[in-house]
């Protein structure tokens, strides 16, 4: 029913999360209104994306230089770590500014029910880099799952004989969130890590 | 902070319809876990589809040959015709099967607010169908809004003085719908439009 180039685009689009047939078909009629340069702009990032950028080879972060901009930035705490489990998670605290020592990207988290074993992950590379750095703490920002927990405690055990203080983020109440929308797991993990009042 | 082609990859998913910042976002680093065939595919049919997709010749229904699938079937009924405002309501109604007629698109539809008068819809090519082929019923299937009925009456009565059927879609009550969620012009004309139960 649909021209061939036009079925091709529908396709295209449900590769993208999330994106079942009808949303497919609107992005694609959206596209015949879009301007030819733009068109031509949205063709080419596409193909650029993926030819450009790699992973910083210091921390993984993707960058389309050798360092990525936070490892080229002199003026950042190099005793920190912040280890993470993906480059967006960079992303998403610089983007807030909350954070000021460096990174760490692993591939993905521990997950052995989906084959991703310890050695899948990328540790050898942070491992060298805790080795042949001078941090003082390691903070594990992972996902607070049982893969995200996992994955902190594997890492955790190995680094265990070294003088390094070794911290996760705090599990509990999402600031704001209605009492009755919060899930029994969460609700468990905030009241045993409740906190004195001070 | 994100390397330029992610930057600029991010910019273009914003150019699609109800996407903002966060799922542009999404959608980019998605695009970084496809493989090299699949970004290539989903770039050329970028490209492709504003090349080879125009108007049907007859009908305006969006099409990469001359006649679209609908005026080169010979086994479609060619007396009546549903008018429609955008080549996505022909898909529409293909894909459900329902009506075995041919189709005519308009340019969108007359809204004075919006700066769109009755010269820029492409009524002209509409009318000469009108008058060269053996329609005996018209059916407006527009958007049951202001603009839509606005239109309808608009081509209606130029259409007047010949001895054609013309009829719009049913407006009503959605099948399915909770009474409370029905906005209150759909109720009353649902009201004024009743039916005797037969």
């Amino acid at each position: 029913m649909y021209p061939d180039s036009l079925k091709n685009l529908i396709e295209a689009f449900k590769y993208l999360p999330g994106i079942g047939e009808k949303t497919a078909e609107r992005f694609a009629f959206a596209i015949l209104d879009l301007d030819d340069e733009q068109i031509e702009l949205f063709s080419e990032s596409l193909t650029d994306v993926k030819s450009s950028i790699h992973k910083c080879s210091i921390c993984n972060t993707l960058t389309d230089q050798d360092k990525c901009f936070v490892c080229s930035d002199t003026s950042r705490d190099n005793h920190v770590l912040c280890v993470v489990e993906d480059s967006k998670s960079v992303f998403i605290f610089e983007k807030l500014g909350i954070f000021h020592g460096k990174y760490h990207v692993l591939d993905g988290l521990i997950s052995p029910l989906d084959g991703i074993n310890p050695e899948d992950i990328g540790l050898s590379q942070l491992l060298d880099r805790i080795h042949n750095e001078n941090f003082t703490e390691i903070i594990f920002a992972f996902k607070s799952n049982i893969e995200g927990e996992t994955t902190a405690l594997y890492i955790k055990r190995i680094l265990d004989d070294l003088s390094i203080k070794i911290t996760r983020l705090a599990s509990g109440v999402p600031i704001g969130a209605d009492m009755e929308y919060i899930d029994s797991l969460t609700l468990e993990r905030a009241l045993s890590d409740r906190k004195d009042i001070e």
